[in-house]
């Protein structure tokens, strides 16, 4: 039998994944927690022991995604430090990569915004956890300037703000018209720029 | 009394005013016909003699925001034509002026593309809307590009499919925590540095 701290995280791995399915079907609020459970195969009760609520899972799989998408950035790290530009095209490549389906995760994760912008408690858990990949893309963006002997004209966290703001706009163009805005092309064409626009050589 | 037309399009405007309300409040999925009528005060036989289904007065609402925004970008052609980085400044200031208040505008237009990620029907009808808007924009860069002799290095319509991204993103930023991201910040800091890197003076 497997020890129980695996199997509770085993569950909580398949509860993850059940509901990125069926918040994609059903949309956020469409989804119950009895959805959940029933296409995970688990009861309310294992539900209830892994997460406190609808809005905490959520939280959880951005959670799991951003740690994964960090992970990612930083063992490419020791290739590419030194080729800001190489390495801005290959992490906006993984922003695409890494998520399971593009779509389902661009319709949860614009959901769970909506539903922050009418519910305080969501925002400030929403925004915690935004912050908190935000502030670990911009201790990477600082280390790289240094390492590869730039600096920016602006602050490192506006310039993560800007990469994801794109990337957030042009995830729903690109959704809509997959055909006219393959996935990443406006980020591909357009971030190169703004990156080579705000930094130069550091004295 | 009124005559017939202008009772039917003072109508048309009542129930679009009373429908952003309603969505803004309860969403695009849970505000009925019945919510709308009800605010607006009419029956649900003045809503069908104006609007086929929802959706399409959602689009209507899109259409008469979209028609405003450009009657007042070519109000300021004759003023700035020739001025391409103040020009967009004033552009910018007038996507967030224009909407009676950005917060619901972002609601209802948020909602209604995941609706339409969902439905192939309301995605075909709103990228018809989208598609006529990014053309009456594309046609505006191209006029003022020539006017001021610049010529672009990426098809009009690309800058101004990431003007769209750009202030969608930052949009969803700046209302989720509007003390860190003032509306317009991202867009004004930004976008006229991609606009300085794809134009360069016409041969």
């Amino acid at each position: 039998m497997e020890p129980p701290k695996r199997r509770r995280s085993n569950t909580r791995a398949r509860l993850l994944e059940g509901a990125l399915e069926v918040f994609a079907e059903r949309g956020f609020h469409g989804a119950s927690v009895e959805d959940i459970c029933e296409r995970a195969g688990f009861t309310r009760g294992a539900f209830y022991s892994n997460f406190g609520s609808k809005d905490e899972l959520v939280l959880a799989l951005f959670q799991a995604t951003t740690d994964r998408l960090l992970e990612q950035i930083e063992a490419l790290l020791p290739e590419l430090a030194s080729q800001p530009g190489s390495l801005l095209d290959a992490v906006l490549g993984l922003l695409d990569e890494t998520v399971p389906d593009r779509r389902q995760w661009h319709l949860i994760s614009a959901e769970f915004t909506l539903h922050a912008l009418r519910d305080p408690d969501a925002a400030q858990a929403l925004n915690k956890q935004r912050a908190m990949f935000r502030e670990s893309l911009t201790r990477l963006v600082e280390q790289i300037t240094e390492t590869s002997s730039l600096e920016l004209t602006v602050p490192a966290e506006q310039f993560v703000r800007m990469v994801i703001a794109v990337h957030e706009g042009a995830r729903s163009q690109s959704l809509l018209e997959p055909d006219e805005v393959p996935a990443g092309s406006l980020e591909h064409t357009f971030l190169p720029m703004v990156l080579a626009a705000v930094s130069r050589p550091s004295r």
